[in-house]
């Protein structure tokens, strides 16, 4: 049995709870917080919530410590500390800020002896290993990321900031046009805005001024200001009813060609989810197993999914996964 | 410079050499045949085209030996042959017997402290990655596989042997209902006759009994009789103009559940080719770079595509795939 930790129990940590309850070599040995342990009530009977302080001697027993954090300010210091301390899995996602947060963690992982995986997921993550697989089977193509149609944490919570906006619901939504032109192998140039479009549902607060709201929205830079942004006010109640999932997916399509009379090829790996937080929690729980297996093994320092080989994945042997996977 | 050897010059002997032509850190050093050198012209100029017996004192100067055989006689003997002189890569396909393949290939590579990597290609290949790498992220859920719309070579070669035709061309064709059903979600359970119809071209000799043709081909066993089969005949100069390209892709659509509440997710990947045996080549030639790398850092025996490690397969540094692909 794997012994695995979850430090942070938002959305994504409760997200790997219900992955580690489905995968049964493994069990959930404690929750980690930062708030007081003794008013978080967890999903799992039996299992001791403790404080994130408890890590500190690196004396609990667990095999790996999955750090479920924000990347702005909690995985930056929270993973290369605890990798000194035990085996480490995380889901950082801030692109340019990968390099300097990889180097962090090998080092600290490599000088304790334990394995420290990063930016764990479905993007960076699975779309990740898709790019890469294409990119080396038909060298010289052309990758294409699309998202959704799912709800960005990020946008929706940009939208709650704006005065006077009592609740938010982004979605990103790619252009239909532009993923038909994309698989129909067109090669196509797009910017940012023939991409992706943003419709936005907004609970605005009684005697707001919608339109200066629906403004600020479209305006705001970096969020909105570069795509087709739609604004619709909703009630409180049909947020409640209609917007309360966080569905999300996306699609990674690459166009490549071989040959001297250039055949065509297109690669496309995509998914729909009911709910990214419990998906993104199971790509987690998943590589965690690879984790443990691998320093196990004797590898130690920072890895990411380009790094592990797919068969430390799953729990079945060599023999079982030639036999019904191959 | 990886130097690579073509064992076998068929439809995927030269998808390979066009594969490695594509890719600048691989050369072609020799092809080799089984048949009279000086009556093979290859496409690459100035590379030798060699007998293969020239193989076989292991002197040959080559990094990895990529063998281009059929699965029924050819790679059973020739594999594990090879794999005690060489590193190897081949493509058997026949799925009852990879596990004694495996084993004869691991037993003779390990031996010679080579490395051997077998059924490589797109199914078995990067299809089984997406099997593998699914159900480890969500255990228990369910795989399909469709293939096509494309060509099938066995199916038309079982037409060809039927008295009075002179050519044949067979497309196994996904039914669309039931692909719909599966990537909804549904999780159906599909016979071999609902999951794929078989289209069949045929040139008839001059005053062959047609109606006797498409009978047996309707009720040949194993290979149509299980499905919905359409037989048309038309000219030599159809078949020349409309058929003379080997297409094929499919999907691979996988459907699992997480969480308490069963929060559905589909995974699909999928593939669309201009040409089955200039892909598999792509294939083949990124695994090749793979086993070569592998190989020089110690590892031996046989293996399969689970087992390596995605950023074996790219001539990009670890950090530039940080960089670029995560």
């Amino acid at each position: 049995m794997i012994k695995a930790g979850i430090l942070g129990y938002g959305n994504l940590g409760r997200g790997v709870e219900a992955a580690i309850a489905r995968n049964e070599d493994m069990t959930l040995a404690a929750v980690y917080t930062r708030r007081d342990p003794g008013n978080l009530k967890i999903n799992t009977p039996g299992v001791p919530v403790k404080s994130a302080e408890a890590l500190e001697g690196g004396e609990e027993d667990i095999d790996v410590l999955i750090i479920c954090g924000g990347s702005a300010t909690d995985l930056p210091a929270m993973t290369p500390k605890y990798a000194a301390l035990y085996n480490v899995v995380d889901s950082f996602d801030t692109h340019a800020n990968i390099p300097q947060h990889f180097a962090n963690v090998d080092t600290a992982a490599a000088a304790a002896g334990r394995l420290g995986l990063i930016s764990c997921g479905w993007d960076p993550g699975m779309f990740s290993l898709n790019r890469l697989y294409a990119a080396s089977v038909l060298p010289g193509g052309e990758a294409y990321t699309f998202w959704g149609r799912g709800v960005s944490q990020g946008h929706s919570d940009a939208i709650r900031r704006i005065e006077g906006v009592v609740d938010a619901r982004q979605y990103t939504v790619p252009v239909p046009d532009a993923v038909a032109r994309v698989r129909a192998g067109e090669n196509p140039e797009l910017t940012t805005r023939e991409k992706h479009t943003r419709e936005c549902y907004v609970v605005a607060a009684e005697g707001a001024d919608k339109a200066r709201i629906e403004q600020e929205i479209k305006t705001m830079p970096n969020y909105f200001s570069d795509y087709d942004t739609t604004v619709t006010f909703i009630t409180a109640e049909e947020m409640k009813e209609k917007h309360s999932g966080l569905p999300h997916g996306g699609s990674v399509i690459y166009t490549g060609e071989t040959g001297q009379k250039g055949m065509k090829h297109v690669i496309e790996y995509s998914l729909k989810l009911d709910s990214n937080p419990e998906f993104t929690g199971s790509v987690l729980a998943a590589y965690a197993r690879a984790v443990v297996r691998l320093n196990a093994e004797g590898r130690t320092g920072g890895v990411t999914v380009f790094d592990i080989a797919p068969a430390y994945l799953s729990p079945l042997s060599g023999e079982e996964l030639r036999a019904h996977c191959l």
